[in-house]
């Protein structure tokens, strides 16, 4: 439970408010790389943190992304012509360069020196991975770049989507992080999903529904053990690393890759849900990535041309009341990722939290939720640089493992918990 | 016309209003039974006087109503699984039965006594007639069951329909005390509907388009007495009993069945028009059932899926000019349901009072608010008990019947204003 | 840029507002002519100025406009019967004659005396050209009527339609009066479209895209001339009426009709574009009034059975990014029409005119503004009858022509800026 004034703090981003000060100190995922596939090609409207914002790729393969509309007379540069090294306004031609600076007013003289004064709210946009990244705070106090793993492994190893999730990025977060649920809702998709089915470790899921949570403080986030037990004076521990403010990585199942998300405010009553899938030391395979496009795993299929899901609230997710009867899916929604999200949406757009009533396995839920409090809090009152910014805190990795009922998880897992480049996940 | 205060006092039902308040003193319709026709049937969200819950049959054929949300994190129950004795949310196996008392929380060790503590609100749901129904006040002081003779008669004699209206729950009431309009809006329907015409009473309404109205207080509300010339020395009069809060009985016609109405806010902006039809003595014809199926009568035909009407807004109700100008149709608006509620979601959301004239024909209106307005101030502010939830209060009938012009319709047809068991209704 | 106590003075128009009472004083296009095709023809739903009225032509071929809702009990007119003098609501009855005076309530006696007190508020509706005019202020201080030279050419020689557009009446106004970005927004158009191509103007257009701004005050609004390079020794002056509030008319090319605009409040968030083509001294051809109404020059497609745009921001006004690049057209949109209102709309519903940057060429815009401001303060403080309602005022033309260097454009062309029956206008 959470008072609504701490529920507020956590939820709102946009410009000016204590969280939205705290996303501004990360390198966040802007847009797919594959959004912007060519030099001078169309650009792209991209709202976060409730800024209307417009992303382009020049004449020389540079990336830009900054104000939406024209400093001039505020129309959308989404109509612009991209060209000759800049996005030009389609009404009376100013031109601006990547960085926002505008390079020309056609009606004003050369020697002016008008245009050298106009410049666009501009932030940094760099490709790592499948992913065009943007830190959206104080260039003076930029942060090193981001060395997730899935984004730094080679092309082949790597896959990633997004998709648009209809409610504020905390409660679709909260549920990256809440490995409780797995047993319920994706109780079928562990039997049948191409990319979780096999795995030895899904006959500890579902045969202890009443795992015991151990989290661990970790220096980006935190560490979120799930035991269940497996054979005899053994646990199974699912761990997931969440790395702050809003990364989090699903334990792996056997030789499966890896997954994991980002969730990030486009506004207060939506978030772009990041899903990536990697295997540390071995290309994807081709039916393995065929199975992501056709959205299997942590992905999911799209009304065409958008990244809505076709499976939406509109269409009550397509709820299959049949397929929930037979037990096919626990919830009736197919696909895991719209399992979670159709869950997530139907809390409504910002969840009122002042009306919970939480557990033990929220555990968490409830510590990841204080250490943002009091980042977002050290950050506002006195400045604080937040934790996560750190290229070691980014490091981490999931890990799936039986280990003997005396052995504490975080110690004798340290290693499996860091992404080690080159060496293989332990997963069970 | 009404003061701003006084249209706030009467159209707002939300939880905590004083008519919110009053509303919650009855037994209400909230869903067809069709609506859950077997045990273990699909969960049916029903929003009701601004409150969002969901309706559930459970293994024993037992109905519940509870909040829509789950205690723990606020998953919509929609996604529920219906099984084995209660609803249970899909997110982490939370279950509840059909008080809304928790009975399972899957992480939770057994002995905890953990879910004995967590209960929704919960309302009781109780089948009589076509019809569940709810009483969403204080437990101590529930009212008797609902008594009304569409809803007791045998199964062979009645039939009900429910049909969403996109306006306040009084503007639609208050069409259903106005009998004045029928000589005009629904002139075409008498002689055309097959539930209507034929009657010998019709010619009467056709003829004296100016009826002088004569209201009656009841002990449970109103009868509202539209006079009309009939032959020399008599009158024809049609008779409208309306009983707090708000149903409704449109005066009958010839041997067609007796229709009425109860209108149940689903929020301050649109309301439930319910709309039955059942003959006190004989089962319904085949003919007739498969008329109102039709959406003859009182009746309206569908969205597919859905209880929108097939007229309605975003389509202008399906507008005929022509047969507007040809008179089939009195406004252009086909079917006598949809010719009231076009022009009442006409009106807006709320219908601004403070700005009508009204004339003598709307003395039933007039005095169904001053009664509805007394009763909701009684109850507000010294707790007294409104009218309306005595089972004798609910025994009424319509009555058409012609009459020397020099008797009280009131003292005169006082037997034929109750409802009889067995006994034929009183129409002309 | 304004400060926003400006904006909002100059674009909301309500009644009450200062502005909405400045547009109170003129007489304004309310509806097409042939809105209204034929006496005791379906009424029409109208907004003007936030108002909600009813349009409707009676049995005797007269106007009227009025509340759309009955005085009674509130209901639609739209939904009414038009007969025998007037329009009567299908409630009750009442009804209406065309200076909204209340003729008939059929429930009360006749002689009560009680119809004669119930009157809508109803605004003057009079046909010139192919127009209905309203006029929605004091009747003690109508201005004359219109004089428009558009509006009182022969029939033959005139075409007018109408399009919502989904912004403030103000930055659509602005865009009309903004002759600076013809070089760029429609330089596609000016090539291609068969009511712009051809004429010689077209070349100064292309060649020099520094036009110098001259604006000078007429009685009623501006004169904005446009002045490009034109051979050695010459200007090209585009020269761009405007009459208070909200009329422009764009200079004309070659023997082409000329055309212009109103823009006229539906509220504050969307506006009537009022578009017409005339030629002074000829019949428009066939094939010219073909290409108006196939949405060429400053005419439109539409949604069928609207006057919504087929081209709108739902499909972003259906963008071709291959004819953008190809230069086909400038901003990929197509037709000249569409091209301003899809990026005045991509301003927002009120674009926020604290953060522009205006130039030069951007005086048109400044002196208007100035002068709307200066208009509405004189009224609302000292009761100043504002410019634009003087039959002179209206008795404008605007003017494409080659003037030798030393030339001043206003003083050359005094009489070319005047419409003159009978003459033809003067274009390059």
């Amino acid at each position: 439970m959470l008072r609504k004034d701490v529920n507020d703090l956590l939820t709102q981003t946009d410009s000016g408010t204590p969280m939205g000060d705290m996303f501004r100190q990360y390198w966040i995922p802007a847009l797919l790389a594959s959004e912007l596939p060519e030099d001078d090609c169309a650009p792209v409207r991209v709202k976060l943190l409730g800024e209307r914002l417009i992303a382009f790729r020049d004449s020389k393969g540079r990336y830009g992304l900054m104000d939406e509309f024209c400093a001039h007379r505020g129309v959308s540069l989404w109509f612009g012509r991209n060209e000759e090294g800049g996005l030009r306004c389609p009404y009376h031609g100013w031109k601006y360069d990547y960085t926002g600076q505008c390079i020309e007013v056609p009606s004003e003289p050369d020697e002016s020196g008008f245009c050298e004064k106009v410049k666009l709210q501009a932030y940094p946009l760099i490709k790592i991975g499948d992913i065009l990244w943007t830190h959206m705070g104080d260039k003076e106090d930029r942060p090193p770049k981001p060395t997730w793993e899935f984004a730094t492994v080679p092309a082949e190893q790597t896959y990633t989507s997004k998709r648009w999730q209809e409610c504020n990025w905390l409660q679709a977060m909260e549920g990256g992080i809440d490995s409780s649920h797995v047993s319920f809702l994706h109780s079928g998709g562990l039997k049948s999903d191409p990319l979780f089915k096999g795995a030895k470790g899904n006959q500890y899921n579902h045969a202890d529904k009443k795992p015991v949570f151990e989290v661990t403080e970790a220096e980006g986030g935190l560490y979120i053990g799930a035991r269940r037990n497996a054979e005899e004076g053994h646990f199974y521990w699912r761990i997931t690393p969440w790395v702050m403010p809003s990364f989090t990585m699903v334990p792996p199942r056997g030789d499966h890759p890896m997954h994991g998300h980002f969730w990030i405010p486009i506004d207060d009553e939506n978030c772009w849900a990041w899903s990536f899938d990697y295997h540390p030391t071995r290309a994807l395979t081709e039916a393995e990535v065929q199975y992501m496009r056709d959205g299997h795993g942590v992905h999911n299929e799209y009304v065409p041309g958008t990244f809505r899901p076709l499976q939406n609230k509109d269409n009550d997710y397509m709820m299959d009341r049949d397929a929930q009867k037979r037990g096919d899916t626990y919830s009736g929604i197919k696909g895991i990722a719209m399992q979670d999200a159709s869950l997530q949406e139907s809390m409504g757009p910002i969840v009122d939290r002042t009306k919970e009533n939480l557990v033990s396995t929220d555990n968490g839920i409830i510590m990841a939720r204080h250490r943002l409090r009091k980042a977002v809090t050290a950050l506002r009152d006195k400045g604080v640089t937040p934790p996560g910014r750190d290229p070691a805190h980014q490091m981490v990795r999931s890990v799936a493992v039986v280990l003997p009922a005396d052995q504490p998880y975080a110690e004798t897992c340290k290693e499996d918990l860091a992404a080690r480049p080159g060496q293989k996940h332990t997963s069970v």
